[in-house]
């Protein structure tokens, strides 16, 4: 086989990368559960009747099938990875809703997989990490709240690695759609659609888009923009959308529960998550399945990734006709974050490789000794490794150099003469620290690396 | 949609039993990084032609197109989901040779996919822990001693939980086929495929088999199953084959060097993993790719389960035409471990939730009192959850028990009249043992659950 290529879309991580990820999501898991989160996965695949159940994603979708199965199997039951965390888990809630006590609160890190067109931070096979708490047939208000801190938690708990800080950009869809029907305007997932256009194609374009997709006035359109202009992390946010609505004679029922719902988030978030919480009024989100809150998340420094981080509250995406299984979940975006991480080198990991300790062989015959070496520190929690061969002891410092292993445990030797004559007394176990090259003697009993050489840590590269 | 039905051959646990399958990923993970092997991923998806390039799975493989994909792409251009961790892991190597220092030691927990038909333990979609090793150029023997030893270690790691112990039964390509040349038994393949169905079809059969598969005269036949029927844990395995092959003038060369490596490894089994590790001369494998080494893995009152860890040595598997990397490694089948553990309530989690504590809420104005004891606790690495709604505080116990969260805290209350017109004092915080009863004052920044209370544990389910 020739060398192989990297295939465009498909990221992996070598070792050092794969600590950085680890460690990421190590702390995500770590966060999740502190917040009380039950980790689950699910299967890779679906029927593909399900996938294809939101019309936006369906040209995304991989379909499967068997080598040697026959042609022309039926449609529904063609199987397909999935394309998101969200749609399996709405489906294993119904599948499991006899088993579980409501809410329900559960976590999921897994891969999944979109047939786009790869590009810088958007793949075909990518890390997803998601919270999610769904109710069975009604969910409190609170949780909206409570998920984008959870998620504010766990990025926040990232900073100290060098993770940018981030910005969690919140609307409602109550607000959106109070405003929009307040103006006279029904269509509203036609409005939503231009307005998640505003970044892209700025102001003058989706104006035109609004008049052209949701049949919207002139005056209509600049009242649309002039909400989405609205954003801010205080209450005032509230008012100033008010104010707005009043102006345009826009204030709805509809447009009042959303607000007290938004001021109430961004009121909690001041005092939970102090700057981490914006307001914004131009968020609207692809997915037409968001009933409330909605979510996207930007790296500071970093906007033009994208959401790193996104979500919202849905009402009807679980229900087997008569029970509905309202939710509201965000979803880290891990590969996306973590390429950006090592592509610009923010986040650097001491080593790729476990190994505290290389353990010398002196010879071949006498590997046993280096065996039993590395047994009694693997019993004290101490990861090493014993040399491949019994090279010179140059080589094998350099063996352990290479891989940023930090010491060499000797084994002892007898006393022994030299190719030149000269007589080596016996000596005893012996530990060397090979970056600063001090040498000890040492007992596999009692001896321990200092805490921060014991595993690969990661670190800001500019620590 | 109606209520969804699983799909046969796709494995998912409800929330304990991921506590369960999580605690075995993470004891594996400790284990393999103690032993310095460093942790990767590889994609899901491998270039169709690579993941043909053995015959043998062909016809198991998932191939991928993108739903409104051209039909009649190129072949070549054709993915497939890899049916293991071996080949994916083969091509990662070639790809990042000129960045990796050999010998390179890694670890590989994924998901899998086989089309096959779905029976008892034997699944569609399964988690698979392998470990390998694998050299530039050259891979000495000690290797092969040491992988079966890391997984010896790994899996008794796990008996304390209740996984029953295990056989690793070795074999050595080099004695079986150094034996049937030096029998004149020249298609080793035909003879190994022959043997290899000797549980399943007994030895009758195998040896028709042997007669018209591998042109093996009924004396042959005879010596052949006569070497399969040897087995036992100690080096007088080597002198019983070697005996055997005297008796049949079948000693050569390769035998001899098979029967060498075959009693280094039994010898430092027996120090390193007394009990754990048996030579079986019937261990075939039905990979071809196998060129000393092999093992498979028996669960101790599971035998009918199959194999649990296999594996061997390769020597060819990873080339690109200029430099070969001979590798040996072992996969655990860990979904079929985890579903046997499971289905026969072997081992059980003690809850299926994170949260120590359920924080209650007096009253829906008051969350953010419960709110901040729940991050005092989170900020000092308690696990907890904040009740769902201010119902009556039985309705709030009965939520944590049906989840077996073992605390709920109560926030102060301050005096206030019952509607009898009782007067209930005023209270501080106080936290509720709700399997004892009791009920003591408690802070927020010093309390903290007992250390079996803290997470989820796994235990025996007969301890």
């Amino acid at each position: 086989m020739a060398r192989p290529t990297p295939l465009s879309g498909f990221p992996e991580w070598r070792p050092e990368g794969r600590v950085v990820e680890q460690h990421i999501l190590d702390v995500l898991r770590e966060t999740f559960e502190l917040h009380g989160f039950a980790g689950i996965e699910t299967r890779a695949v679906e029927p593909l009747d399900q996938l294809l159940r939101k019309g936006e994603t369906s040209k995304e979708v991989y379909v499967l099938r068997r080598l040697q199965e026959e042609e022309g199997a039926e449609p529904d039951k063609q199987l397909g990875l999935h394309f998101d965390l969200t749609v399996p888990f709405a489906r294993w809630v119904l599948e499991n809703a006899g088993h579980l006590a409501f809410p329900f609160k559960r976590y999921q890190m897994q891969k999944v997989w979109r047939g786009e067109r790869p590009q810088d931070g958007r793949f075909r096979e990518f890390l997803q990490a998601d919270v999610d708490v769904v109710g069975d047939g009604e969910l409190p208000y609170h949780y909206e709240v409570e998920l984008p801190l959870v998620m504010a938690d766990a990025l926040g708990r990232l900073r100290d690695i060098g993770v940018p800080e981030v910005r969690i950009l919140v609307n409602n869809r109550k607000v959106a759609e109070g405003f929009y029907r307040g103006l006279g305007l029904d269509d509203v997932e036609a409005v939503l659609r231009s307005i998640d256009k505003l970044d892209k194609i700025g102001p003058a374009a989706v104006a035109e888009l609004l008049a052209a997709e949701a049949g919207a006035s002139a005056a209509q359109a600049a009242a649309c923009l002039e909400l989405a202009a609205i954003s801010g992390s205080d209450t005032t946010v509230v008012d100033r959308v008010r104010a707005l609505a009043e102006q345009h004679g826009a204030v709805t029922e509809l447009l009042e529960e959303g607000l007290t719902e938004l001021g109430a988030l961004v009121a909690a978030a001041a005092v939970r998550a102090p700057g981490v919480v914006v307001a914004d009024m131009k968020i609207a989100r692809g997915l037409d399945y968001y009933t409330g809150s909605v979510y996207e998340t930007l790296l500071v420094g970093h906007e033009s990734l994208g959401s790193i981080c996104s979500g919202g509250r849905y009402d009807t995406l679980a229900s087997d006709g008569k029970r509905t299984f309202p939710g509201v979940g965000l979803s880290i975006g891990v590969s996306r974050l973590v390429s950006r991480l090592l592509s610009d080198g923010l986040v650097v990991a001491s080593r790729g490789v476990p190994s505290a300790v290389l353990v010398a062989v002196n010879d071949e015959a006498e590997r046993s000794v280096s065996d039993d070496v590395a047994a009694a520190l693997r019993a004290r929690g101490i990861a090493c490794e014993v040399a491949p061969s019994a090279a010179k002891f140059g080589k094998q410092i350099r063996y352990a150099d290479r891989r940023s292993i930090p010491f060499v445990w000797f084994p002892p030797t007898p006393e022994h003469t030299r190719a030149d004559g000269s007589v080596v007394p016996a000596q005893g176990h012996q530990v060397k620290d090979i970056r600063s090259g001090e040498q000890v003697d040492a007992d596999a009993s009692s001896w321990a690396p200092p805490a921060a050489d014991a595993r690969p840590t990661v670190r800001a590269a500019t620590a």
